[in-house]
């Protein structure tokens, strides 16, 4: 029997643009463990389809007959499943240090994103999600879409705030795991990747730290973040 | 020959109140190895005397001929010296991933702690310091002491918010390098070292995620952080 690998992905109106920066985290890392996967587009109300899952959001890995999901339970997952691959982590301390980096990715980076972008997530999605989408980023944001459009030039400002521990680690270091990528950068990746493809509101000059940092990434892999269809034209 | 090793210390008015956050990094890392030093106390004006290392900031490592300055470039000479003793970063990636912690808590954590605790500092500092400390700290801040200390409250808001990602981290595990605390947890609770021994303004409870970890940080290394004097009858 032939184990197919399969990676349910956020997909807007669009089914080739998989914006998800958490899907985008779980992506890299089966890039950087060589393992093939399919990966069907999913949308924010197509909850039966991975009910298997025990949840409601994705990514969900189907590999064999398991189903799991949360991207750093994927990340573990995978670590421990295929370990003669390369390593998501490198080491016990390498794991943990990661750990922290997800929490200010989720705390602080993305909310600060968010800000700047939400309204124009809304424009690319599936007729179907935006109900759901406009609803629940409201009520996590206590703000409308129409006021978070309003307020994006606030937003910018205080995300290029927040990017300052970024920007200087990177100065000092090719990727946040040293010379070569593991899963810390695939995790901070994602949210950028997850900006980039949906709105080019965020513009971080190329010639420096971090967006230096976003140009090896989109190289990393084959190029496999650049080859990501936007969901507009550039 | 006997070569001494010393860590020149920033004192207060008391001298054996030493309350630099990097200080405490070079003294946890130094008992992390298991290396013994001499801490010489030292004070903001005091530029002579380490005059030595090139410029004008402790901590500073004497470690037989050498002068070395900045609490990481000690950490990696010590790291690179050493290698006998127990790691510092235990990994490459450890190394690489602790540099975001260590940018993080000075960009961000350091700020938003001592938007709280600058006015109560100066209270503690030798005579001679304080034109010094005022200056400079009014400078950065852009705003007098006196003011910070009407907006103390609104300060301790801010600096729970940012906690966030710590809060986070260290509800999933005992330290922030995982089993056994490393550098990173050192550059980490410097700055609470310094928060707690002048001044007691900072509340975190002691059965929450960070409380637990600074007790744990406190009792490590024969109990090295909790034996030192505080500025402050508590």
């Amino acid at each position: 029997m032939s184990s197919t690998r399969q990676l349910f992905e956020l997909a807007g109106a669009d089914d080739r643009v998989r914006f998800s920066p958490y899907c985008w985290r779980i992506r890299l890392a089966l890039a950087h463990k060589g393992l093939p996967v399919e990966t069907p587009p999913w949308r924010f109300t197509d909850k039966e389809a991975i009910a298997a899952s025990g949840q409601g959001k994705v990514p969900v890995l189907v590999d064999g007959e398991r189903w799991i999901s949360d991207s750093w339970t994927i990340a573990e997952y995978l670590e421990q499943q295929y370990p003669e691959t390369p390593s998501l982590f490198g080491s016990a301390e390498g794991q943990a240090l990661a750990r922290f980096i997800n929490q200010w990715t989720n705390d602080v980076l993305h909310p600060a994103i968010a800000g700047v972008i939400l309204p124009e997530i809304f424009q690319i999605l599936h007729e179907k999600d935006q109900d759901y989408f406009r609803h629940t980023r409201e009520t996590a944001f206590g703000a409308t879409l129409e006021t978070l459009a309003e307020q994006q030039e606030t937003a910018l400002i205080s995300l290029y705030q927040i990017l300052k521990p970024l920007h200087h680690t990177l100065a000092l270091q090719p990727y946040l795991a040293g010379e070569a990528p593991n899963f810390a950068d695939h995790i901070v990746f994602g949210a950028f990747q997850w900006a980039r493809l949906v709105s080019d509101s965020i513009k971080l000059p190329a010639e420096e730290p971090i967006g230096l940092w976003i140009e090896r990434m989109l190289d990393a892999y084959d190029g496999l973040a650049r080859k990501a269809p936007k969901a507009y034209e550039d």
